[in-house]
């Protein structure tokens, strides 16, 4: 390989990503650690993150503003998806991956970098959406993880960190490991290794517990438009403070946890709780009205997609051809994704007690009425099971024939 | 057609399924009529509806006990399978057809009938369903569905019966259509047809609202051998002990109602509540304990059989050939789904906090854990990441290469 | 029902669609019966045919040529496609069902009709596609199906005709029925109706047998871009052109027979010949291409969206959401689809023996050979399969154990 | 690592496979090497393959005789199948792989080996294939893959081995890389790696040119017993006899050959040739056989479990769970596949002229004739298709209003 001489890092501020800068600096030689930090809405203060790289050696320190991106390019069109990771998880995390790629990319373009690098380990699902979405961003591109290759334990990292004035941390370290950003909070370790051993209360931070959420209820009414949510009770918001409003909501009645065994892709299951409130209520509402104006046949096929959709972003492949083409199948099918949704939000529920679509309803009170005003012909109906059974009475009527 | 003589007609006890006995004997000239009533634990008096048969002109009137046929051969694959139509109805009313179907076959074989004959209207699931087993089970049997043809409203079918000595209701009619089982209640029609008005409190009377739950959580354990439920809190108890015990905990907190639009068989979106709490609970359990005893390509691959399955059993094809095979699909994967899982039910809510598997495990702590015991090889993951993205890569740089 | 004064009928020329005629006017009371014949390329005399509506009692005989329209927005996205239903079927008569039925709609439209009506029989898909598609384009249009009402026999259909002046067919009846349009033709009933009976040679027109096929082989090459076909040898043609030639160049050759059991969507398995040389050439040689210019991923979930495209167009569904967005998926994945398919057509065979895109190949060779020149990293193999097999191996390890 | 004592090596007798002996001695100073030949039905004289191996440097040198499993245990499974990896290749040569692994495993146990080994190179599909079977079969077992990790060219490895009395190859390397089984031949390399090559014919052995194939045509017929074969033209035949048998007829009349752009595990598009007569002869009879016998949904979902089913046993799986219950799913479903097919081979081709089942036939004449002898209800398709298209029409009536 030959020499590398700029690098733009993912940087976060912790001590991992900060000893990555002397380290790729001492051991691979590198002149040049440009640092960037994403703030994606996790409520950091960010100078404080930029001057630490600086302080850790970088010879610049980047800080992009990506939160009005990181909604409107990839949590909505994940709203549309109804994307649940195994039915469950809105991939608040994983969705920011390929943005923060993309980022690397563009700036190690504009400074004539030959490597961007991440401080990922080796076995979590980040360091594969990394490097995938770097690949299809930057093929050309030279990626370096020096978490994944060097041997040092945490605590031989900070030592290492120690030696080129990279303070160690003062605290004690948190047992868990945690991401955050504007849709949610990952959390993962210590005692949650144990599956059988109940999230302790303290890890959450957008989300009441059920005990301490209000006692009374709250209705709210979502609105959408094209499949994508522009309102909520009426008002009409920017898609970033939807997913605020959504969030706050959400979290104040203590819905959006999830605890859940995970399938990584690298092959093994880990625990993860996660708490994503109003990226979860969003969804839920956006499948509802999907259950009003899309046809059973749209449905069940957009199933399929859906789960494609989930595994390739979980998976990495964000920027990829078949992620392009579930897209397009998926916006075909929104045009017609209008109309509000109620949901009463209470103790922890959100509880879907309405839907409607004034122009998009393919649900029909005339023909559904079990009133006087029902036009169902109803005498059709044998003729309908006749060939809609046709097959499997054939198949019966062999059995029965052979069992003779 | 030839003359029919005798026929075995199911029977509810309503005023439709009463003034099909003299409609029978009436318009289609038949000599005997049978009733048959099943008992599915819907907590009737039987004995009572049994008379009334008998009054409204039938020769015999028939109750069969059905709860433990429903809730092994029924209740307990569809557990397994974690059926739910649509992502979300457990089939409670689905599954009874054919279990009744079967039950109107064997007694028309056995009184040597020429015809079944059921009260269903023209654009229920249920004709279907009971159409298709019927057919499955006795092909050269012919089905009669009076409630299809004639062409009488509610009040002109009640003066018809009145000709024949069947009393008028008494009381006023319930504006909704509920069909009650062990499993669960099925609730249509009345106000519900309007798909944005919420379901008033009173349809209910298996769940607690919320708001009526108790203020205290409770946890329980739910233990599962080859994938079914044995035991709740370390009791062993029989199936329709474990679906009573999980029907009296989950609705006590108010777990498991369900509002949705449903596509039906034939063709409509209706709207449809049901409180299904037992049967929801033991899925939501179910599919917990295989995150953590099944493979993930297992997983993945049993969400389309699921999801088939589930559309099958709702579409009317449950004695059919599919059926048969993708229950031994399901089979097969269950042998190692035994474990247990820790359900915190509080306010609505069922929550779980724990799951484990003494025996069928996959999830490795040791591969898992963040902490110094891991025994996961971090340095192979560029290898991995090479080839999972390979292809990937590929496409990028010949994109790249195309934008020159 | 209220009394239809005008309606426009599909007609053929053929005994059954002319008795119609008066059948309609006659039996529904009908005044004014207009009649459509859609010219697909069949190769008949249509103004002969033409002529016989309006001795046959229609007021107005419209002949439209569709020619274009068929093979632009019907046959080239069933290439895109690769739509072959039950994996042989290439659609080639399906195809022409909603395209006539958006003539008959449209005509309809014009002259101020008040209902279409068309001659299909109650078995047959034609009548479910004819159905759903002028449902789809004029749902307030009412459809009138005579032949699947009267419950003459063909001999009865014959003489009903000539008392209105039809001339009872001359020649004596094939025993065969047959449908033929530009894309193939479709043949079944007689001696086909056993299914272990070869089907006679002299069904055949547009191919050769194997046996009169010429002894020498002749190698093509058929160009696409952005996944239509364009090109044969370097000549680039118009679209019907493009069907021409290929249905030339591989009938000659004898390629393009199916003989295959089929599932009607009424239920039934029935034996169908086709002969489709063209069209199922240009499909084989899109299949190969797309296997270079697309990705593993985008071909393995393209087959599902092959299928379900199939079948929707199989059952009736051409104007639909799904069949919308299916297409949606299709088109974006067909940009890269560019390049050149070598086949050889010999004695029956279309062998592809090469296949190339200049600018869309993901096909590499410095990744592939096994020569000296090849770049693909061997030694990150171990990382890769440690990861892919990762969860194997857990479940194998977990097995292991249990037996000891 | 800890030093390694004994392993047992997949051996072919070629130069790499042979100069893996010393070098395992060598460069992992392994102190016994213990061979294993595979016989696969390949036709070599594998007791010169033994004796090379010992010359070679092996303690010990074993050929097993695997041709009665490979048929029965993977052959006959993959026709009941119809296992098709990208609707093209049979499998012929990833099926052997677990078999072989099986055998490594096996006789490591019996020796008391601690690793196992093999001369795969690192960008094929064959070492994830054993790696994976070995690993399912062996968790605790060691693999070795030199020839992955070594770094020589196959000139140096030549040089290698003869510095340890290994014989350079006397005749020239062939261009091509070839395998050989019972099954087929799978030829890449040289010349093929230009997908816009022609394959040469002298690659060719187990069947004729189109050419070179008889004028005549030959019609046969194969019985199927529970999906299995069981003989041809009334001549029942074991298992091995019945591939030999089909290789020998298919391959006289030229059927049976494959070329294609192949997606390989590791992400990489190769070109490949196969010819495996008998098996892709088999398979269609196979599937034609259910186009009769088995039900419409069956034949839809089984499609589904065929695909994924070969890309499994592509991808490494066999010994995994997921296969495990596919294998179930489709063994319930081939009880009924019972009945015969007529095939005609001529010219490269094998044309289906004829399907029969005795007992299972699904395929009623009564219903599918267009004669007199017609059971099937016209009369009733207006009901069906009033419900078939039921949701399709309310979604084209609300579009029209939309319009409007």
């Amino acid at each position: 390989m030959q020499q590398l001489k700029k690098v733009v890092l993912a940087y976060s501020g912790g001590v991992d990503t900060s000893v990555c800068i002397p380290y790729l600096k001492n051991e691979y030689g590198i002149s040049e650690v440009v640092t960037f930090v994403a703030d994606l809405g996790q409520g950091e203060d960010l100078e404080l993150v930029r001057q630490k790289a600086l302080n850790s050696g970088a010879s610049k320190s980047i800080v992009g503003n990506l939160v009005n991106s990181f909604v409107e390019r990839y949590a909505f069109p994940a709203i549309r998806a109804n994307a649940l990771y195994l039915d469950k998880y809105p991939l608040s995390t994983a969705l920011a991956r390929p943005l923060i790629a993309e980022n690397l990319v563009n700036i190690a373009r504009e400074i004539n970098a030959d490597a961007v690098a991440h401080g990922c380990t080796g076995k979590g699902n980040d360091q594969v959406r990394f490097d995938l979405a770097i690949n299809a961003l930057g093929p050309d591109l030279k990626i370096i993880t020096p978490a994944r290759e060097w041997n040092m334990s945490r605590e031989e990292a900070i030592l290492y960190g120690e030696k080129f004035g990279i303070p160690a941390p003062v605290s004690k370290k948190s047992p868990y490991s945690i991401d955050v950003n504007l849709l949610g909070r990952s959390i993962e370790a210590g005692i949650l290794e144990d599956p059988m051993q109940e999230a302790p209360e303290d890890i959450f931070s957008m989300t009441s517990s059920v005990n301490n959420s209000p006692d009374s209820h709250q209705d709210i009414e979502i609105v959408f438009k094209n499949g994508f949510p522009v309102g909520i009770n009426d008002q009409f918001l920017t898609p970033v403070e939807i997913i605020q409003r959504a969030n706050n909501l959400a979290g104040k009645h203590g819905f959006g946890r999830i605890d859940m065994i995970e399938d990584r892709v690298v092959g093994i299951k880990s625990r993860e709780i996660y708490e994503t409130p109003g990226l979860l209520l969003l969804i839920k509402a956006h499948k509802e009205l999907e259950s009003i104006t899309l046809n059973p046949d749209v449905i069940d096929f957009k199933g399929m997609v859906e789960k494609k959709w989930g595994q390739l972003v979980y998976q990495g492949f964000w920027f990829g051809p078949l992620k392009e083409s579930l897209d397009a199948f998926i916006s075909s099918t929104q045009t017609s994704v209008n109309g509000r949704v109620k949901i009463r939000l209470y103790k922890g529920n959100a509880i879907v007690i309405g839907r409607m679509s004034e122009n998009n309803s393919l649900y029909r009170e005339d023909l559904a009425t079990y009133s006087k005003d029902d036009v169902f012909n109803h005498s059709l109906a044998e003729g309908f099971i006749y060939m809609w059974g046709m097959s499997n009475k054939i198949w019966a009527e062999l059995n029965s024939k052979t069992k003779d």
